[in-house]
């Protein structure tokens, strides 16, 4: 048995958030969470009972070790974590949660962090070998955020396919970080590498024009044939296609509106896991739906599912209600 | 005039819930209510202005004066308190509160309580004369959380049923103390000597079967002929059924979310109010409707509602909106 | 070019809430929040862009102080607040927000405030010149809350036309401070000072009786030719009549339900930034929608909106969503 | 045996701190707590065992409801509150924190509070009979708040007297009430009907001038002769002078510094509640010194103690470490 | 290089304390620790840079994930934990502190909890195995909760011994377990096996008898000679003697007073952590100090310290102050 | 009479500190106070009554405008700081408080901040003219964050210079930014055209080398005869030497510890405000001494005093107790 189903590699920030609805102007403290797409996925399939390994480098800062010890605190492995000197910094965002009319914002204080820092040579020798693990995920934003961290990732994955791992692979578009056309460029290493593909219309549309999700899914699909190829579509659930050309929709499913940040990042956590222990692709999608609705209704970036209440929302269940 | 409209006998807690909608692996504190249904009804009666009695038994402990300090504070006379040693403990549960499809879990650990060790003996003796009280009320839950506490409250119904006072009993069915048969035959014993008897159809489905609402109440009147029965259903409003035979219906009242724990409780209060102060069986629906209504905006488990504002509900206004 | 766009008279209290959906009884703190109608007005004149001056009376007391701290921070020139003794008293008001069916209250503890002991002689001598600013802007609040107020209010309109500046005049009824007929008698002599006279649908049918909008607004324009009329009607949107005899609607905007203390306040602040920035009836009516759809969205009294957000807006974005 | 031990009459209003030591201006909320002298005395009297009553005039607003729900919460009879339309007020006091050499403050906001409107004809006529309690007791606050207040103050001593309670007075000076011999003047009537007079040290050289402890009781004595005279010294602790003129010193006993405001009324609690159950002077001074003591300990300004922590003081224990 | 440096068995409880110096009786939330001696022991040790291990029984609720979590946020592996069914119950102690003169208070409710119910056949078979871990620590705490927990820690000294692991024994005597005779009595076995014994002074007179440390640590060497005996003193410091028979004292550091819970599992941590690196009895004794003192600074139970600062203490930084 | 009587120009941050004493790895929220030394002056200025300007560059964000409204809320002009682009970053420091023996840190991550990017061509060029301003304060900070913020600060110095206004410097020495002799080399310009040079003793110490007070503020009067010196040493006082050569020595005044951070800037404003409103050497030595004492009780950075308060310290008052 592999010592990790999963291994990610990316950026986790502090997340600053003012207490409710509140404007940052009107805010007299910040509530903190940590936040960062790989770890949110990796903390999600720990939840599930995987084992996943969350790669990156922070600062040896009170900042840093927060967030290596509350993506540790939910059984994600934190010990190959680089430790940069105490003068570099940790990423900042801070989010300001708003009702409509009013549009919420999340504004980045990301730059020159210690993690955008991190180099190929970073990378632990040992860990990429043959049976270490089965899957390596990563995202499109680890490889926006700068050379060192594009190349970093790059090598981890051709290490990862050498040694007989599963390759998945988000496109993650961050408007911040790159134009569409950029991403669409630097995403097409990582995407060719890739067994699963996971990208949302959203992201297809900044990167490569307009198409309905049908067509998108079958130009991905004609681009990275050996991908399996997962397009999330907001309401619209989800649409997926096999690298035997099947295609597999799934109906999103109602949430609440509590924690919509990381709902993507749940969604691949819910699929990688069904798909790691052997479901097919409708049931996969399923999961993905199931788990990323959950994560709608949990404050903060991390899916903090207990496995029970996901798989009953994968059998079936109506859930909401009172349980005593 | 008696000392008191209304004696009631039964176990509160301590209630801990995260604050929001966090998950109790969230948070770093616990807001305290208390609850426990008798108590919940006799402050509710308190508000609307009659004079509630509620018997217990908790430790001498600051986490006993806690939930007897704050039934004393909404104007419930708690002098009839039974004190246990401080080397015993109070009954408490976890309430996390989730938005759909996440299920909201109330989590008991109330075993071996001070109240669920309560004895006959404890009942007060003078108490229970003629014209001390115009009515009696418990729940089912005192039959189930201990064979002595089962004990006690028959004892006390009987008491009260020989002094000549009314008895009003609620199933309020909780899975986590008996099974549906289980509670249909212990309860058995306090709806024969009741002379109200609130099920709600919840309760009725798991302890007798399946039924439509009106023949629940039509075969609970039969078994119970000389009680008049009332079976809220949710969002169906609710139906009683007079001793006499008249059926009567009560459309539920839209409300709010934030404090439905207790709404069932707030009902009773309602109902039993009106009821008392001479109203007839259609009008205490109303007041029991509006009660519950109210309850559902207000968080805790008691009904801290004003009186002038659930009369204008019951006489029709719509609510909601700002006076200034 | 004068050194203020719009002067503002008027009183400004601490409103205390209990934290959420709290009653009053249950909590154990209040948010403090200041609010005023004229400097809630000033405040979102200055968000927009334009200089704006609040004139009060406030004791030099902590709580003085915490008054013009909080409309100064927002840009709002408060050098001219007069200073009572410490004495005196600040108003405050208590606010219990609720769901529907409870009603939502607020409870004024205003009476014999330093404001309300404003005398005429008060008014700074040299601010109202010609080319000082361009608007005086007062609410009906200020003449109900005492006779001095009332005699400063229209000694400061007077002056104000004097100097040719414009007037604008809110009705802002309050059912506290006077009744419906008191409040028409009481607003006439300022209303026929007005060049814009903002007066809510509500407000018109307590001060002058029942009446359809149209109606209503060609009553007030028959009585008062001069004025521009603007008549807020909640969710039904907006009705003007320019002083030509022109009729524009303008639809509400749907909004949360955050904040909606302070949102006729905003409304005039966004019409009155349009009207002074040289926008039509049409345009300036775009402009108080927006900007009270936005106030619904933020806690607190002061509509602390961005101008970009209310420009998209008013320009026809959807608003909503998360940017990132 | 009497239904009260103790009766005291008096004002209880709202108090709002900012938490820990921020500033007034600083704050984002308020701390709640509810004080007022005679409620204080009458809290801590119901902590150690003793049955009192507590007599005043509230609003019937959810404010008003706030003090008399903690009052009643921790023991005390308030059902004899008298209580007044809706649209008065509340007594308020702000409270701000400092350490040295900042100095704290409290500012009043009690101007025309429903108390301070009480009348004699608002005594309730069946109260002051004879063996319906033991003690009725008071303070200078009281007497100066409003010429009505202060009449009925009288009232009330005479009325108990009459019945042959016991009379207590406690000086309590308030410099933003009345002057020092304004006070000397206002108290004479009430202090020549006292059995017991708590007059602390610092009241005593404003209201009459200049002298050591020692001569300061011996001329109360001589002015007051048939009352027992008890000097509170802050540091020094406390002096008592019986009616046959035998002087007890009491040292202070040191303490926290948390809770400081209601000292003084703690130690009247603990000083009536020993001389109620048959302690001699120095006894009682002894039960007056702890009681004051674990006030400095407690926040708010009830002596929420234990009576077993007070008793062991008492008898010499030193306090203060953890057990468990 | 063996897998863990120390393994560590015990229950870990939740703990609920209020805000600040608050009496349980005035919170309205209780903010939430996780403390229980051995894991608190093991977090400073893992925060030392050691590899800790910690044993124990937990529900599978979202409380017993909450403490399973928290001991791993900081790098201890709680890999080996025992999940009981959902049913079962998680200890729980109040904690109220306070300032002198009251006493601050530990109510413990651990009756019953998951833990107590721990067998020996539930110790994970392969652990205990020679080369595992270098060291196996428990305290008196584990012994006394019940007749299973007690034989599942001497099961695992027993097999800890014969696996060539070193054992370290803390007495840990609580009175609401067992009385001081049965603590020594039911500490022998242990004792006997154990190649370091910590015994605080007071443990030492309650389970032996009055003596002074020099007398008792004699005595405790006598009766158990091949064991280096630590006893801890308070504001006296620290004596230790070695097998050998040297005696070594260690002053007290003197420190803040927000977290002396705790504070002697700190002391064990820092020992152990010098200890195990090879430093000699008296550079263990400074490190325990060390560590003990830097608790004493920390809130909650959990040793959160940094190396550096430690280290820094450990070698004569006088410490306190501010760096910029 | 001048517009201003003090410019200043500097960077202000927001500070994110954790509630009380915990960790940062424990909080789950930071409180927020902005700080920064020069704005920390001009604050301390405005609440003495003086008009203070304050120049900057800030983000045009939430973040940036929480600064600029924080500084102006306490009546700082702030009219004039430049807005940079909203892709710009605001610097941050983190603040953990520890006690004794654990050390307080200040973090700093204001690294390539807006402010940081200030270029000469930024200032005002109207504001730097005869007349505007009597006093232009800037400190070592600000030289020592960037090259451009030095060049800019010592523009302005000189532009304040040739328009007749008095300089103010305190080399206030922050060894994250620079060494000491960088310091020593980096302030010498600034000192050489300043009037007054505030060196607290510890930046000496870094900057020249060790030496007694007495020699070194006679070494820095030798090498800049033109200022008058002034040095403060902590709990030593201060010691000054004006430009004739006259020593003045002021004791330092005992406070509590709540708000140390700013204490030096409050000292300056204190001087400051008694140095321009005519007081002697001795005098001003007194209000700085006041004033920062006042400042370490209050909460934050900013030096929220109260005229009436600092007065009565210089005066004599012994400060500390209670009023009311």
């Amino acid at each position: 048995m592999p010592q990790y189903d999963v291994v990610t590699l990316g950026e986790t920030m502090m997340r600053l958030t003012p207490p409710g609805y509140l404007r940052i102007e009107q805010t007299r403290s910040f509530d903190i969470w940590v936040g960062g797409t790989e770890s949110n996925t990796a903390v999600g399939l720990a939840r599930l009972g995987l084992r996943a390994a969350w790669l990156s480098r922070l600062p040896a800062t009170p900042m840093g070790r927060y967030v290596s010890n509350r993506v540790a605190q939910y059984g994600v492995d934190v010990s190959r974590v680089i430790w940069a000197d105490a003068d570099e910094r940790l990423g900042i965002f801070f989010h300001e949660k708003s009702q409509a009319p009013r549009t919420s914002h999340i504004i980045y204080d990301r730059a020159d962090s210690a993690m955008s820092r991190i180099q190929p040579g970073d990378l632990p020798s040992a860990l990429f070998a043959e049976g270490v693990a089965s899957m390596f995920h990563v995202t499109g934003i680890t490889l926006a955020i700068s050379d060192s961290a594009r190349a970093t990732a790059l090598a981890a994955m051709g290490r990862a396919k050498d040694a007989g791992w599963q390759i998945s692979f988000d496109t993650n578009y961050r408007s911040g970080l790159w134009s569409g056309p950029q991403a669409a460029d630097g995403c097409h290493e990582a995407m060719a590498l890739a067994d699963i593909v996971f990208c949302p219309s959203g992201d297809y549309q900044v990167m490569y024009g307009e198409a309905t999700a049908e067509d998108a899914i079958a130009k991905l699909a004609q681009e990275y044939p050996k991908a399996t190829i997962v397009m999330t579509m907001g309401r619209d659930g989800a649409l997926a296609r096999s690298a035997s050309g099947a295609l597999m929709r799934q109906p999103a499913i109602l949430a609440g509106d509590i924690g919509r940040i990381g709902g993507g990042d749940a969604f691949a956590a819910g699929f990688l896991y069904a798909w790691l222990t052997g479901a097919d692709l409708a049931l996969a999608l399923k999961w993905g739906a199931a788990m990323s609705a959950h994560k709608y209704t949990i404050h903060g970036d991390l899916p903090l599912v207990d496995f029970d209440e996901v798989e009953a929302l994968v059998e079936g269940a109506s859930g909401g209600g009172l349980v005593r």
